[in-house]
């Protein structure tokens, strides 16, 4: 029996793990029905949404401390790519009965070093018990300078393709988690099978160059579904054509080793996904200048193709087109 | 084969069911990583997220039209309670593969017709396939005047404790859906049995009062872990007493039948929750302008009860203190 004024069981655990996250001042410790933002003067706000589901987007074994983090980065890879300062963000969490304090505090610590690292604070939540598996779903907060978000649409002939980082490693660690005997098939040492799974596991969102995206790029977004799908979107949305010398595409030593061992991984490199790089089409003139801030960012760059008049996406190798039997990741 | 110019299934559904539902310019059709959302000027932005999980906050049977609407409305009732005007959401849908094109339909022909209703259009969204049970999560913003936002830590002694609408409706409609005997065992008439199935389905966000809650209320929270729960957790943020006459909480006349049948039923009608009324706490001054603002605007208004200083929320019923076994609805 209680009258009514004590803590229920999911206030203790709103209180307990997700209130040290919540800095923020319009957070209110998570202790109202909602929270307030209020974007810099002369800034847009910009919202992304975007979540994980255990058994989908991550294996329920996975180390939970990078839960979190993956579903955090995710969300922080649109901001980056559309040129957005972090603010903070909403999450809702669903949690089956399995999951102990143990695994909570695991994944509220990844969370919380996370949203610390890239300034990006808890907001507010809603947690459930769910029959189903563990998901976590967030909502994501930027600011941009007024008008200048990065578009997709705004690509223009002439412009050259550019991706940060390397394509294609958290697509091959994928292949490596679910079937144990590849790494060995493709001779892979230790360090290389690490680096894959680990580039799996946890992106690194390229928040750093948000300011030298909306500075040059004419238009960009990240690499989520896989490279060749998500140029082709670009190219839709901006109504062009590109094409991408396979050959300048940036990859890994060990994604390089794993395509000499199988050379059929090309598809899955290409169209693999979680890459959580930027793709960006920008003028030539602007190359050298956004080049040399990504450098100094310690972002690595790489021209890997032309935007021309017309449509579609095509991929060169060899002077003959790559076709993929399933372009780009698509959940239906 | 394809090269990699073809949408996506998952684009396809995106761009037929929920594209439509974009009508926002910050939304860009639903076509690039992000939206965009600038606050009115002088206008904080509110935020918050809530979601239904199937077989946990709706039955897997109930129609696909009311499923989105009841997570829409339930994040409007924030913004209600709050005193923020909607300016638009996001959706992060997680379908099972047994979901068809008809149920689709249905459901986005709901929300979008509440989308209009309250001129809040959708803004982003992510739609996952799950092995698990169907869930949407929605984030809602609002716009209120800068510092203005209504909170649950500034009730003060001697406020009255007003809640709009009436209580328990949908918590016993709830009960009848659960148990097929019940509505024959309290003789309810068939009206009074949609009555309060009707109001578990949908619940009626109080949007219209949202104003009149920023010039008058001194806190204000929506119900939805019943009354009892959510009364203790304002109390508790503003470090208050209340006493609440349980003879003044407003029933309509289906909770009256039931409660007349089988008076049990009080715990019920004031911990169930799913109300989505608002519980404020108002000076006297302010409650006669509150009142005639309400009345203006269609919404019935009861006083319950008074807060003072001091802790805990006490249900008084003939003098005595009424005492629950599950004071609020909580997932844990």
């Amino acid at each position: 029996m209680a009258s009514g004024d004590e803590q229920s069981a999911e206030e203790r655990l709103i209180a307990r793990y997700f209130r040290p996250l919540a800095t923020h001042p319009g957070a209110f410790g998570l202790a109202d029905d909602a929270a307030i933002l209020t974007p810099p003067p002369g800034c847009d706000l910009v919202l992304t949404t975007d979540g994980v589901i255990a058994g989908v987007h991550f294996f329920p074994d996975d180390p939970p401390d990078t839960i979190g983090r993956k579903a955090l980065r995710m969300n922080l890879s649109d901001l980056a790519a559309k040129g957005a300062k972090p603010l903070g963000f909403l999450m809702s969490a669903a949690l089956p009965a399995g999951i102990d304090e143990r695994w909570l505090a695991g994944f509220v610590a990844g969370l919380g070093a996370d949203a610390e690292r890239y300034q990006c604070p808890l907001l507010g939540g809603d947690t459930d018990r769910t029959p189903g598996p563990l998901s976590i779903s967030i909502a994501a907060f930027g600011a941009v300078p007024q008008g200048k978000m990065v578009r997709r649409s705004t690509a223009k002939a002439g412009d050259r393709v550019v991706v940060t980082g390397t394509i294609g490693d958290a697509a091959l660690g994928v292949r490596l988690r679910r079937d144990d005997g590849l790494a060995d098939r493709l001779r892979l040492p230790e360090s290389m099978r690490n680096h894959l799974r680990q580039r799996y596991l946890l992106p690194q969102p390229r928040n750093v160059l948000a300011e030298a995206l909306v500075q040059h790029a004419s238009a960009a977004m990240d690499v989520s579904d896989g490279l060749a799908g998500d140029l082709a979107k670009l190219c839709r949305a901006s109504a062009i054509a590109a094409e991408i010398d396979v050959a300048r595409v940036p990859l890994s030593d060990a994604a390089r080793a794993a395509l000499a061992a199988d050379p059929a991984l090309i598809e899955t490199v290409l169209t693999g996904g979680d890459d959580y790089e930027i793709l960006l089409a920008i003028s030539s003139e602007r190359f050298a200048p956004f080049r040399a801030a990504a450098g100094h960012a310690g972002v690595p760059v790489s021209e890997i193709g032309r935007l021309f008049a017309g449509e579609g996406a095509r991929f060169m190798r060899g002077g003959k087109e790559l076709t993929f039997v399933r372009p780009s990741f698509s959940h239906f």
